[in-house]
């Protein structure tokens, strides 16, 4: 096998491990916590099923790539929870350490490719970055919504930790926004998040 | 809510469903039983980094979607798993009635767009139906001979059985084909496969 098959087929057996990188959020049902790869797989059906509610134009395309490698790091960083201060604190650089990790099992062409559309990711700045942050920020809202709340309840998260997050959906999707304003204050009516 | 936004919010939360479809394949380092939605995520990232392999030149958007969308029916149908004579016989039909239940809950016209893509990938004809179904026979080999061949061994499938499904990874990449025929062979000869 010749050595740039064998990079790409030992980098595709290492993404198996995504699926053992668990999440706070639990599935609907009241079901087990979700791990990083089944996220990002909805995230990326999400963004193909709710793309007419972007703000700006969208390349589609790379909005799935996005969702489908930005937990990628995580195989080596852990998850990070985002209403965690402490963990918030450290993620930046563990991600930066596992990313260079991560996408250098690649060949160089591919390594660079998809450490760029990670970093666009993180960066937050281009339309395809806004709209795949908005999944990111919708998918587990959409689960603890239809859960009553329960992993905000069981974190004790307030409306003030939560909107500085989901605030950002806004970017992506005004419309998506509306709904997720709609979620949370259904929530703190019903006491899941405190106000 | 408009209703169509209702009904796309609806189906993404039906999506949920198909992290608890487990299949007969294990996660590497001899893990738990894979779920259909991490699978499918799996393939849609091979899918991406195996794409100069094509045989044929592809929109590897479409493979992507196919990828992510190929399983979706087994929310309802189940899996069937691949060297299962009895539940292959009945799985057509299963899978016909589950697929009109999960993409009518879309608008109209999402709903043929969707449907058409999983026809598409079922009927086996265009080249990123082909290298679609390349990654759905590739991606559970490589776990399986990471772990030993233990899902071959638990279920005595035999050399002849695993040709007639993995040979049609040679219509979608001749390339990949070999590498599959190399990791079989192997297996045979560590006693992992029936010869």
């Amino acid at each position: 096998m010749d050595e740039r098959l064998r990079k790409q087929l030992e980098f595709s057996l290492e993404l198996d491990k995504e699926k053992n990188i668990f999440r706070q959020t639990h599935l609907s049902g009241h079901g087990r916590n979700e791990n990083d790869a089944e996220h990002a797989w909805h995230m990326a059906m999400m963004a193909y099923v709710l793309k007419e509610y972007s703000n700006e134009e969208i390349d589609i395309a790379r909005v799935i790539l996005m969702c489908l490698i930005h937990d990628v790091v995580e195989i080596y960083a852990g998850d990070t929870y985002a209403y965690d201060p402490e963990a918030l604190a450290t993620q930046k650089q563990r991600e930066e350490e596992a990313k260079e990790k991560i996408f250098s099992m690649l060949p160089e062409d591919q390594k660079k490719e998809l450490t760029d559309l990670f970093d666009e990711f993180e960066a937050f700045e281009t339309a395809e970055s806004k709209f795949a942050h908005a999944m990111d920020n919708l998918q587990p809202l959409l689960l603890n919504d239809s859960n009553d709340g329960g992993d905000w309840r069981a974190h004790g998260v307030d409306a003030e930790r939560i909107y500085g997050r989901q605030n950002k959906t806004r970017l992506g999707s005004e419309k998506l926004f509306e709904i997720t304003d709609e979620i949370i204050r259904k929530n703190i009516e019903k006491g899941s998040i405190r106000p």
